[in-house]
Order: structure tokens, then sequence, then C-alpha cells
């Protein structure tokens, strides 16, 4: 059964043959072949000029991004036998860069499988669709990660904001036995992530090579830990020989699973957790006079969308700024931003900025970015979002 | 003995207070101050507007840059002591970041001293001046090293192009008993450099990080070395296992250095070097049907000036392409640059554009920059310039 086609418009073809796997709605010659005769998450054969078949793509009639490639060769569609080579592929990549089975196993687009995201907590897998042709193939990916992996459970957490644009229905659902919180180990350290209750999918893996580089020079440090989440950074930073760690976080739940962290290492005698706004807590610090020899700083994406651009600076700006306030002479400031549509450049001149105007100089020793884990699709820069810059901020 | 005065432009001043240490000639009010009563060398102290002073600075009046900030305090001009403090700020920041003391010590703009290289083998150092400035101070400079680091040897190593262009003389010049080969450590692996005859100080430190991720994915693989130097890619690839290493470079010397490098850290026997230049070299080792599972591309800057932007990017895609098709299936390719005038995106784009050349496919999953002993001055874009990334090449 051959599967319906969809036909660019003239040159629209361009951006596919560079490696992009995304299609607008206007670059569709819709008079040939209504978008609208389409189902949300159909797949299709896409046809450029002269009648050139450039591979299979799900579609959402709906959305701005009206289709997404799955494969460049129309043998192969999005089924199990696809899943099952693409997850394969993405196994050896972190089988390369990773001892252990704790990571993000499939990253949407740079995976080639657009709109799937799965994370590995060894036997376990938690995974998200954010697009209809996802959800539709949801039993093919659930045997091809069974048949590929063998897990005791799969977590669907299909309960996130992306699947509104898409007009997907939000749930978790459960397949085996998926305890409330899985284990898992990073840089050497064990951690409890809560996939049920938790952000996202439970844990970020995307900081990883970061928390490592923290790690490096925590020893002896007394660190807080701004948005610490369950305490990823604070607890490496206890692991590695830092005197003290405080972290901060808005959510009680978050502090309790960071507080089992701790305990989980045999830290959690050096480990305090202060639950509150950061801004508001970060002003009550200064206010009290505590000081730090390396504030970690990693905040939510302040800027979400480009219309948030102005706001979201202004947001980073200000707590790059009272971090620094916080810091020992020639203190560390780690600071981190998940914002893509922030550039590295200009976190960077937010560092330099923010440190002027408390007439501090700034070095920026380490840049950091997302893991191997969450590799980037060189034509789509939206794949590259992380970054976490190692300044020390000092009177020269 | 108060110092000549230079006085600034209105608004000139700007830059300097959001950081930036350089002052051009047209920047100068030199109706007030002539600069050409001043001797290239001598200190002067800036003044902006409203007759306050900004520091003080080293100039050279024939310069585009005519002068760069040595100290924001008009009480701290560039002697001993000063040169001691900043010595002992960059000490701090090493011993911060590093085990043992084999490291770029001193990092020009970014350490506060522009002007000035400073690189570390234990109880060896080698030395470079690029400015008039810097070279005024030459004895301070020894006694301050001297007294920070008490050393067995210091060699400057002014033969480097960057003095002609402040009409300076080239010598090479040893205190105390250099030898000519020093020995470091880098990730764990023993080396000797060539600080006599080698490139620049020797070493190429820069790397440092960017080696170690090659190391964590090294294990069993056939390793390609492009522009090797003196094998401190291949061989630290070696030394985590690698099963065979071939190293590329045009020098002889270089590639001897190489081997006693392999034999320094018994892997010899899985080490080969070829003498060619690059391009010759990688045409016909395509010709012989060679394939590789990493081949690492670190070639010396293509991108000199601005104006060699366009045929820089083209000679950066050429020997990208090169080396792509000497991958294995599922190869990785590990591309750096350290051309200043080489953004970071474009290398990702010219990495993409000619896997898709070749019709392939490309993830990048590990961004590679320089390490803490080069750190970046926020305001001084010029000192961020190192890129290696390692991206996997594949059919999708």
């Amino acid at each position: 059964m051959s599967l319906p086609r969809l036909q660019l418009k003239a040159k629209a073809d361009r951006r596919l043959k560079q490696g992009h796997l995304w299609l607008y709605s206007n670059e569709i010659d819709i008079k040939a072949t209504p978008l609208k005769a389409l189902n949300a998450g159909d797949q299709v054969e896409i046809y450029g000029e002269r009648d050139k078949c450039l591979g299979i793509a799900t579609v959402n009639p709906s959305g701005l991004i009206c289709a997404r490639v799955v494969s460049r060769d129309k043998k192969h569609s999005l089924n199990k036998s696809l899943l099952v080579h693409r997850i394969k592929q993405a196994l050896s990549l972190r089988a390369l860069n990773f001892a252990e089975p704790f990571y993000r196993l499939i990253y949407g687009d740079s995976d080639f499988l657009p709109g799937l995201i799965v994370d590995r907590f060894g036997d376990y897998l938690v995974v998200q669709m954010a697009t209809a042709g996802m959800d539709r193939v949801k039993d093919d990916i659930q045997q091809a990660l069974e048949q590929c992996l063998k897990p005791k459970g799969i977590l669907f957490k299909n309960d996130h904001s992306a699947r509104e644009l898409e007009q997907l229905n939000s749930y978790v659902d459960a397949v085996g036995d998926v305890p409330e919180f899985v284990e898992l180990r990073e840089n050497n350290v064990n951690f409890v992530a809560p996939v049920m209750q938790g952000q996202k999918t439970g844990w970020f893996y995307d900081h990883r090579n970061n928390r490592q580089y923290l790690q490096s020079i925590a020893k002896g440090k007394r660190v807080l830990d701004v948005f610490s989440y369950v305490g990823s950074w604070g607890i490496q930073a206890l692991a590695a020989g830092a005197d003290e760690v405080t972290c901060v976080d808005a959510s009680e739940f978050a502090l309790d699973v960071a507080e089992k962290n701790a305990e989980l290492n045999g830290v959690l005698d050096r480990f305090q957790g202060i639950e509150g706004k950061a801004v508001q807590v970060l002003k009550a610090l200064i206010e009290a006079g505590e000081k730090y020899d390396i504030v970690v700083l990693d905040p939510p994406a302040f800027i979400k969308r480009k219309k948030d651009q102005k706001s979201g600076e202004a947001a980073y700006y200000h707590t790059n700024e009272l971090a620094m306030r916080l810091l020992k002479r020639d203190g560390i400031l780690v600071s981190a931003s998940c914002s893509m549509h922030l550039a590295e450049d200009k976190l960077t001149d937010l560092i330099r900025s923010s440190s002027r105007h408390l007439d501090r100089q700034s070095q920026i020793f380490h840049y950091g970015a997302q893991g191997a884990d969450h590799p980037i699709h060189p034509a789509i820069p939206e794949t590259r979002y992380l970054k976490a810059q190692f300044a020390r901020i000092f009177m020269a």
C-alpha cells in the first residue's frame, strides 16, 4: 500500500537536501496535494522537483511545522522495523560514550526520530512523544524498545505541554512495573529520579559533563546550588569533597528527593536545603551576609520563545548578578542556560556585564555543553540549547 | 615620578568600561596628547571624560592597537610587584583546575597581562612576549617568575611573527639550564616537548580537554591523526587503548618526536608515522582504500586574517571531506579549528555540508573548547578561538 503524496513548492526541497527534517506549511504545494486531506499523524511520501521522492514524513496539517522527515528512503516508513534500526544506531553512540546504561537514549530529531524522547534508567525507560506522528506508532515504539532493551518497565510520560501544540491528549501510562523512583548513576554518584512526579522525564541527563567538571573543582568548597531540583549538581559536588552544599528550589518535593540523594551518598551531614523562589532566597542570603566559593545557577528556560528574548535576558542578568554578590573573593560562578534562544556568546556577555556592574572582572575558564546523549543535528540549530559557563569573578 | 598622560576622545572610554583592554589609535585625542611623542613600550595614564583616570596602559604609537591596559588602578603600573600579583592570580586558577604543574600559566589579555604568554613544564618555563610593553619589562618578568615559581630554567622564545608587528627583534634566549626537550604529562600520558626547535612554545596545551575526550572513546579503535605535530592526540589515543594510530605531519622532526613519545609510553608497536602534506597523504590513503574508526583533524589556522575567510573555509571544507572519506561506517571525525575567525556554528555547518556532499548524515556529539589554562576574557572575543567537534558520520 503506497502512502499519500506531499508535493513541495519549487525550491522548497533545499533545506531537506541540506539535512534538515522539518517542512513548514507554506512550503507545500497545497493545490497539488492538499494538506487538509490528511490526518495528524499520517505518513506521506515527499516529492520535490522533477518528481523526485525525498523520503517519508509524518504530518500534522494544522501545525506550522506540518511535516517531519522520518526516512530518506521511500522503502522505509516509520514502523517497528525502522524504529529498531534507529534505536540500535542510537545505542551504539551511547555505548561509545558511556560505560553505564543511564542516558538519553533517543533525542528526537538528532537521532532521526523527530518527536520522540527516551531516557534510560538501567532497566527502566521513560518515553515522551511530542508529535502526532510518533503518537500514532506508540505500539511500535513499545515493541521496538522491548526488542532492543528488554526493559522491566516503560513509562509513557506524555503529560508535557509540547503535546498541546499537536492537539494530543495528556496522560501518564506505565507498561510493566515502573517504580515511583528509579535509580541511576551519573559521574560515579548514585541518585534516585522521581520519574512519576518529577519534572519532564524525572532527570536532566544533559548537564552530565558540566557536573563532572564541577566535581573536578569542588573539593573543600562551600557551594550554593540554585534551582537545584533533586540535587544533581550539589550532591555531585559533595561526593567530590565539597565542604558544604546548600540546595535552593521552589519545590518542597524536589528538595525532599535531593535530601534522599544526599543520604544515598552518605553526605547528608554536609547538605542543606532551602525552599523558596530563587530570587527571594538569593536576596535573603545576601542580606544575611552569606558567602560561597562556588554558586551554581541552573535556571529553567527564561527564554522559551523569541518574544521572551528581552525579559528573559533581563532575568538571566539579574540572577547572575545576585549570584555573583554571594561569591567570596575570587569565587566561581557556574552559569547555565537551557534556552536555545540565548546564544553562548550572549551568556558570556551577560556574565561580563553583570560583573562589570559590580565593578568586578571575570574570566570564563570552562565552556560546557550538552552531553553526547544529546547529540546535535547540524542542520537543526534547535537541537543545540545547553550552556554551562564556569567563570571566576574577581577584582583585577 | 608620574607617567605621561594619554587622553581619549569623547566616548572612547566605553569599551574600557565594559572590561576591554585595548585602545585603537583613532580613539586617542592626539591633539591633547600626541601619540608620536611616546616610545614603544612606554607606560601611560589613560584619561577619559571629566578628567577621570581609567588606568595604566603600555603603548605602541605605530600600532593599530596603540595601547593595552595593564592596570585599572593608577597606583599600580606594570612592574615586578604587579607581575607577581598577576602571576599568583593566574596560578590560583590553574591550581583549581589542574593537579600537576603542566599548563599555560599566563594567557595574555585573559590573565590581564596583554602580550605575555608563559607555558609551564614543571620546573621549566617558556615565555613569549608579543608587545613592546612586555618587552620593556623583560627583567621584571624574569624576576617575578623566579620569585613565584623558582624554575630551573626560563626560555624566552621570542622568535614569533607577532613581534614583527611591534617592530621587536627575534631571538631565543635561555636563563638557567633549559634542555632541548622538556617533560610534561597531559591527561595521565607522558610526553616530551621540543621547546627549542618545536612550534611556538613547543606544546599546545589548549586541546587538553579534547584529547581527554578522545581518550574516552579510543579503546580498540584504528585512529588517524592528521596534522599530528608531536603526537599529542594520537599517543593519548594509544595510551587509552587504541589498536593502531597513524600520525601524519609534514615535519620529519615532529614525527621523530612523536615516535619518541610513543616509545615513552610503551606503545611504539601500535604507532606509525607518515611524513607528508596532509591533503596529499589523505588522498593517497583514500586511493589505497584505508579506513579508520576515528580521524582527528587538527590543522593550523587556515583563517589567520579576515581576508582569508573564504579560502580558509574552503580549506576546512576540503580537508574535512577528505577525512570523512577515510572513515569506516559510523566512523568518528574529530574536527578541530584554532582559527578565531571560524565561528563554532560555521564549523558545524562545514561538517554538515561536507557530509551531505558525500550523501551522509552527521551528528555532533561533543563540543570541545580550549582548556581552563586558556581562560576567555569576556570583553575580548579574540581570546576565544579553539574548537573541537566530535561528529559521527553515517548513512541514515
